[in-house]
C-alpha cells in the first residue's frame, strides 16, 4: 500500500491546480512527451494507442457514409495559399515556412500545411469536369502545423495530428446535408464511444472557420468548466470553387460551380478525455477507445495455481476484449495505482480464494465499486459491468456541466458566473456586443446551440432586442 | 468492343516504352495524381486504398512480434540532426529547411524529417535510464521529405509515406536479431502478399545507410530487368547511443551503451507491384492488398432479374471479399477493360443464361481464363481459383527475373548483360572494384545476397581472390 500511496501523492490534486494535474497526467499515464522542438510533442505508445482507437472508429464511419481516404501533400506554395482571401488572412500568420531544399533557396516560399483546402481545390480542378464526377467524398489522416506561441500537450500544438475531410458537391443542399451529416458522425463519436456529452450548434461569423460559409462544432465541457471544441463542420458555399476556378459541366450543359465542405477532428480530443473524465487517481478512459480495456491482476501471484489460473481467464477474455495481465514483481497495491493512473475501465482481481471459491473480482475504476463474479458468468456479465461504467463516467460528466452550465439576462448576472462554466444568454446577433463581453469577461461564444431556448427577450449586452441564445465560455 | 478497344489503345505498350507505360497505369488507374509542388503527389482513393491494405498487412505483424506504433514530430532541430556525423553527411544535401515560423525568422533551422533516428534517438534518452525499460520496439506511420532532382510517382518523390521501425536493446545480438527479424517480416510480404519474388542480402558499405554498421534489403526485379530496392532494415551497433549519449544501467550496474535498429517499408512498393506484374492492358494486383478483389459485371443487365441476381450474389460475396458490383450504363466491354486497367483478380460475368443456368463465369485477370462455376459451389471454389492466380502471378515474375539473371567472371561477360537485369559475379570486397563497375556500366551492387554461390574464383573487376558473389545490376 506505500507503493500505491506513493504514486497517487505525485499526481497534482485536480482541484488544487487543474493545469498542473493535466500535465501530470499526461507524463505519469505516458501519453505524450515533450521534444526538442518547441511546442511539438511526441505521442507515446499509450497516448497514440488511444488515437489509433478513435480513428477506427472515425474511419469506419467514414466509410460507412461513402467517404474515400486519400492523401496529399504536406506542402503549400505560398501563390496557391493566397488564392481564398479570407483563409489566407486567417492562416498566413501562423504557418511554418519552408525557404531550402538541400541547399538550394527556392523560388516559391512553401507552408507545411496548416490545413489542405487550398490543395484539394488544386486536385478537385484537376480531376472535376461534368456532374457526373460529382460528389467526392474525400478525407485524409495527416499532421498539420500552426506556429502557436504557447502550447499544451494534446490542447495547443504546434504539430498536431487529425483527419480532414474535404468534400465537393453539385448543389448546396448537398453540401450543407453532408456539413451536418459529419457534425452528427462527431457528436455520435463524443457522446457514445467517448462518454463526452457535447453541446451541437453553429459558430458566430466571428468564431468561424477562416474562409467558411457557416462553421458547425461539438463543445466539450472540462471538468474545471471550460470549453473545448472537439470537432468542427465547415460549409464553404462555392466560395473556394470561385477563387480556385473548379467548374463542372451541369445537368443542363451550363458551366457551374460546385459546392464544398471540410469537417475535422484531431489529438486535441484526447486532451478533452482527460479533462472531461479523470480525477486525482489519473485517466478514466472510455470503453471503446481505452488500449487496455480490463486489466488482471493476480493476487497473491506466487501460491501455487494463482499465476496459472490468471493466464487461463486472460486468455479467455481476449477473445472479445483488449487484456493485460499484469505478472510483474510489483506488489498487487502498486498495480492498482498504475491502472487506475492509466484508466483501465475495469480490472480483475483473482486470488487463490477466489480461485478456490470458482469466482473473481471485476473492480470498475470510477468508483471502485466491486463484482464478486462466478467465473462461468463472467463473460456473460462484463459486457453489462463495462457499460454500466461508460454511463457512470458520461453522467459524471454530464452533471458537472449541470452544475456549472448558468444563464444571465444582463452583464451583472453574467459577470456573476463568468469564471464558473457556460452561461446561457441572448444575443442580438452584432459583434461589438460579442467583443464587448469577450473584453469585459474573457469568455467567447462557443456555439449558437441548435436547441434553443429563451433565456429573455433582449441581448445580454446591449438589451436590444434577442436574436438568438448563444452558449459563452471561456474556452481552452 | 470499341470502348474496350479504345480503353487499351490509350495505355503505352510495357515493350515499346516502359516509363510510359509506367506513368500511363499511374495515370488511367487513377492511383496517383501530380501536385503544383515539385516532385510532390497526390494518393489518389485507389492508390491510398492499396497503402491501407499493405498497412493493415504490415502493422499486424509488427504487432504480433511485440512493436508499438508511436508519433514522432515532423521537424528536426539542425543541431539534433547534426549529432551524429555520418547521419547527417548522407542525409542534410537533400533534406527541406523550415527558417520562418509565421512571420519570425527562427533562431535555428529545422528539416523536415528525411528519416526520424535522431528523433527517436533524443526520446530514448529522456525515457531510458535501466536494462528494465529494454527493449522498446516502436514503429511509425509518417510521410517523410527528400530534396530530389528527378521524380515519378512512387518510385521516387520529394514527399513519400511509409513506416519507420526503430528499436533499441540491452545487447548487440539481440539488436542484429531484430534487423533479421524485420527483414524476414518484409521478405514474407513481399513474397506471399504482394506474389513478388525477392532477393534477401546485405548491402555493401557503399551501399548502406547513412550511419549504419550493416543494411539489409529484399531486391525485387521489375518486368524491364531493373531492380528495386524494396524495404531496408538496418543495424547502428551503439554508435547512435554514443553519439546521443543514450546510457542505462546494466544488471551489472554499470553504465552501458544500448544498441539501434531501424527499418522501412514505403509507398514505393506500390511502384513495385505496378511494374513487377502489370502488363498491357494495365495493373494486375496480388489479392491481399487489392481495393476491388472481385468485380461484378452483369451481362445485358436491361434484362429482367440480371441485376437483381448480381446484387445477390454481390452480398453474398461480400462476406469473405472486397466486392464491387458495376451497374453503371457502361458496356459490359468497357468494364472489362476498366477493371482490367484497374488490376482487380477477378471477374464475375452474370448474364440472364448464366442466371438460367445456375452458373457464372469466373474471369481471371491474367490469363482471362474463364471457369463457370455454379453458383451454389461458388464460395467453395473462389478461394482456389483466388490462390491459383496468385501464384500464377508470382510465377510470372519469378520467370522473367530467372530469365533476366545471369552470371559473369570477367569485365566482358559483365558488359555482355550490364543492361538485361541481375548479374551475378564474385567481389573482392574492395571499394575500387565496386566504384570501377559502376563507372563502367552504370550499375550498382544490389546485394550480397544470404544465399551465395561461386561463380567463380576472383573478382568480376580485379580477379584478385573473391570474398563473396554479389548481385549487380540497375535499379530504379
Amino acid at each position: 500500500m506505500a507503493d500505491q500511496k506513493k504514486m497517487v501523492e505525485a499526481i497534482t490534486s485536480r482541484d488544487v491546480d487543474f493545469a498542473k494535474w493535466y500535465t501530470d497526467i499526461v507524463r505519469k499515464a505516458e501519453l505524450a512527451d515533450y521534444s526538442s522542438v518547441r511546442g511539438c510533442m511526441v505521442l507515446r505508445p499509450y497516448g497514440y494507442a488511444i488515437w489509433e482507437n478513435i480513428q477506427k472508429i472515425l474511419d469506419a464511419k467514414f466509410k460507412a457514409t461513402g467517404h474515400e481516404n486519400v492523401a496529399m501533400p504536406m506542402f503549400i506554395p505560398e501563390s496557391l495559399l493566397q488564392k481564398e482571401k479570407d483563409h489566407v488572412e486567417g492562416f498566413a500568420p501562423e504557418v511554418a515556412w519552408v525557404t531550402h531544399g538541400g541547399s538550394e533557396k527556392l523560388n516559391e516560399r512553401l507552408c507545411v500545411r496548416p490545413t489542405s483546402e487550398t490543395l484539394f481545390c488544386e486536385h478537385y480542378r484537376n480531376i472535376i469536369s461534368s456532374y457526373r464526377d460529382l460528389p467526392k467524398l474525400y478525407n485524409q489522416w495527416c499532421s498539420v502545423v500552426r506556429w502557436e506561441k504557447t502550447t499544451r500537450p494534446f490542447l495547443r500544438t504546434t504539430e498536431f495530428w487529425w483527419q480532414e475531410g474535404h468534400t465537393i458537391h453539385e448543389t448546396a443542399e448537398e453540401a450543407v446535408e453532408e456539413t451536418l451529416r459529419m457534425l452528427e458522425i462527431y457528436a455520435e463519436v463524443l457522446e457514445k464511444h467517448l462518454a463526452i456529452p457535447i453541446l451541437k450548434g453553429r459558430k458566430t461569423e466571428k468564431e468561424k472557420f477562416a474562409g467558411a460559409r457557416d462553421t458547425y462544432s461539438v463543445e466539450a465541457m472540462m471538468h474545471d468548466g471550460k470549453a473545448l471544441q472537439s470537432a468542427t463542420s465547415h460549409y464553404f458555399g462555392d466560395d473556394f470553387a470561385r477563387a480556385f476556378g473548379i467548374t463542372f459541366q451541369g445537368r443542363d450543359n451550363t458551366q457551374q460551380y460546385p459546392f464544398q465542405t471540410s469537417w475535422g477532428m484531431s489529438t486535441r480530443v484526447i486532451g478533452a478525455i482527460i479533462m472531461t473524465h479523470g480525477d486525482d487517481n489519473g485517466l478514466k478512459l472510455p470503453p471503446d477507445v481505452a488500449p487496455i480495456q480490463i486489466v488482471v491482476v493476480p493476487v497473491a501471484q506466487h501460491k501455487e495455481g494463482v499465476l496459472e489460473a490468471a493466464r487461463e481467464l486472460t486468455a479467455r477474455l481476449k477473445q472479445n476484449w483488449r487484456v493485460k495481465l499484469d505478472e510483474s514483481d510489483n506488489s498487487a497495491g502498486w498495480k492498482f495505482a498504475e491502472y487506475e493512473m492509466k484508466g483501465v475501465p475495469l480490472r480483475i482481481e483473482l486470488g487463490p480464494k477466489d480461485i478456490q471459491e470458482g469466482q473473481c473480482v471485476v473492480v470498475r475504476r470510477d468508483n471502485r465499486q466491486k463484482y464478486f463474479v462466478k467465473l462461468e458468468q463472467l463473460e456473460a456479465q462484463l459486457p453489462g459491468i463495462m457499460e454500466e461504467y461508460r454511463q457512470a463516467i458520461y453522467q459524471s460528466a454530464y452533471e458537472n456541466r449541470a452544475a456549472k452550465t448558468f444563464t444571465a439576462t444582463n452583464l451583472e448576472e453574467m459577470a456573476a458566473h463568468a469564471d464558473d462554466g457556460y452561461i446561457k444568454a441572448m444575443w442580438c446577433g452584432k459583434l461589438e456586443c460579442e467583443l464587448a463581453i469577450k473584453e469585459k469577461f474573457g469568455i467567447t461564444s462557443r456555439c449558437i446551440p441548435f436547441e434553443q431556448e429563451k433565456i429573455s427577450d433582449t441581448c445580454v449586452c446591449c438589451q436590444q432586442p434577442a436574436k438568438e441564445m448563444v452558449v459563452w465560455g471561456k474556452a481552452y
